[in-house]
């Protein structure tokens, strides 16, 4: 079998262990199987800092899926430390804000490495994934430079806006300046990367992980042709909701709903993705809610089951439920 | 006063500790003073690694004069980690025989945007200076990119002979393979950084570090305008012998020596630099050798006095024999 899920970085990294599980693969490493899966990372959180090139999904999924994460923080590396970061605060380089652990900075520079050599990032993404074997395809929505950009009131000059980058958003201000718009800057030029098409039209299952439906799942349907390739394709698109009881499960997503128009709840989500049954650019043949919600979204299979990513066993039974609503049974 | 001190890395440190405190500055750190001290620093062990531009002589010095020198090794900093290395190691990231520690990287990623960014050297090292406060103004030799290459035999291919970065040669195989010959890859091409020139002009007295003759003295010599300027200047020039009883005091500038045909002696190392007022490209007015050794350069005024950098007292002691040899007496 063939799967395709679309992610972002704590929580897709984190349903992507469940999606393995649910395959009979081992959720760390690799393993053999006859199923493949493929994940499609978006890239719009990506960022310059310190003259480094950073991806913060695609190396939270890296590591997640090579068993390298800090379990407990969800993100970065088990024994990180900050040398650097603590040494370049004391240069006053500028941001401070980010953290940016030593060992990530090994897989920043070889990133940067490679990019500046002219390696796109699908090819710098399989180097990486040779060291950490994933065993899930990890394919960057796309090669070319997209970067969420969130518009907020600037506190410098009354009355006056500025956009700043997502990180500085949402690491720096912890998500709390009002976003009056999320731009995902340059995506409209952007090309899906070489296989996610291709990946999305071969698959027998496409899922959306319990991502950020604005800035995670939102920014890998923002690539032109992707969405054309979900509303085509044989496969039958099942996401999964990252809103339980109308709070997200993780993270601020609610600030990121309310800046499209979009309230928190699990059917307003549903609704924001649609259907690909009755409406001319929905997404969705079922959406996946959580146990003890009554949720319509029109024109899309609604079914609960509990939704929280307690351990793999659970995510494993998320994804096993996902899988079936998309007609995709696992024996 | 203005001294002018032409150096390399560890060695060169060093004696800009003793110049320092011969004029009554302090060593380490800034102070007041009327006497102002200005090194020319060697840029041909420059190296790009992992995507970092490393300057090893510019940095050692700084660390040196600005109190973060780790003092057992003589190069890197002070409680020094080095995570960042072996996770590079760990993705087979080549090269891995070079100290790249954590500290450092910090100052690397620094100088190496401020590059990207189209600052000259120069400039990047005034800034990092800024935190550091070395109390000396460290002028690069050159904002261009010049590269010390060894030309060896190569191991692979039986009576091939290659080039390889001076780091390399140094670093990795400890000066064992014999060089046939060392090239300052690009100094023809390039010119003495702002301030050079004018710093030999001005100078009250210009001294070479006891630093290696020919891969950090002179390649700093090699720099186009700075010979000419040596033979101008109305200042006393005078070099103090790295080699001691015919041996090198530290590193192994015998087999750089070796390259160039010059034996490792301080008298032979005095008639290589030559006399400046009885040779047409000679630079030298006074030598200074070990205690204890009987040294002829002709034309060149000799003294012999105790040259161990053991430690900043009796470096001071050497520092102010240089002056006075030079005819810049301090009070």
């Amino acid at each position: 079998m063939k799967v395709v899920v679309l992610v972002g970085g704590v929580g897709g990294a984190r349903f992507l262990l469940g999606v393995k599980a649910a395959l009979n693969l081992p959720p760390v490493g690799p393993g053999e199987s006859p199923h493949e899966v493929t994940a499609v990372v978006n890239t719009g959180d990506d960022v310059w800092m310190h003259g480094l090139r950073i991806s913060p999904d695609l190396d939270t999924c890296m590591y997640t899926l090579g068993g390298g994460i800090d379990t407990e923080r969800g993100w970065g590396h088990q024994g990180e430390t900050w040398v650097v970061k603590e040494e370049l605060a004391a240069y006053g380089a500028e941001p401070t804000w980010f953290g940016l652990g030593d060992k990530d900075i090994a897989t920043h520079l070889i990133r940067t490495r490679m990019l500046r050599a002219g390696y796109p990032l699908s090819a710098v993404t399989e180097a990486l994934c040779d060291r950490w074997q994933p065993g899930v395809r990890l394919l960057p929505m796309s090669d070319d430079r997209v970067e969420t950009h969130v518009v907020i009131d600037d506190p410098d000059e009354a009355g006056n806006r500025k956009a700043i980058h997502f990180q500085e958003w949402w690491v720096r201000y912890r998500a709390e300046p009002v976003a009056h718009s999320i731009v995902p800057v340059g995506v409209e030029e952007a090309k899906p990367a070489p296989g996610v098409l291709d990946a999305i039209a071969e698959a027998d299952a496409v899922l959306f992980a319990p991502s950020n439906p604005v800035v995670s799942v939102g920014t890998v349907l923002a690539v032109p042709g992707v969405k054309e390739a979900l509303r085509k394709t044989a496969a039958g698109v099942v996401g999964v909701s990252p809103i339980i009881s109308g709070k997200p499960v993780r993270g601020m997503a609610d600030a990121c709903l309310s800046a499209i128009g979009v309230e928190t709840s699990a059917e307003a989500v549903g609704i924001h993705y649609g259907s690909r049954q009755t409406s001319e650019d929905g997404l969705l043949d079922g959406w996946l809610v959580a146990e003890g919600e009554t949720v319509h979204v029109p024109g899309v299979a609604v079914r609960a089951v509990p939704l929280l990513m307690s351990d793999v066993d659970a995510t494993a039974a998320m994804a096993r439920a996902a899988l079936e609503l998309a007609g995709a049974e696992v024996e």
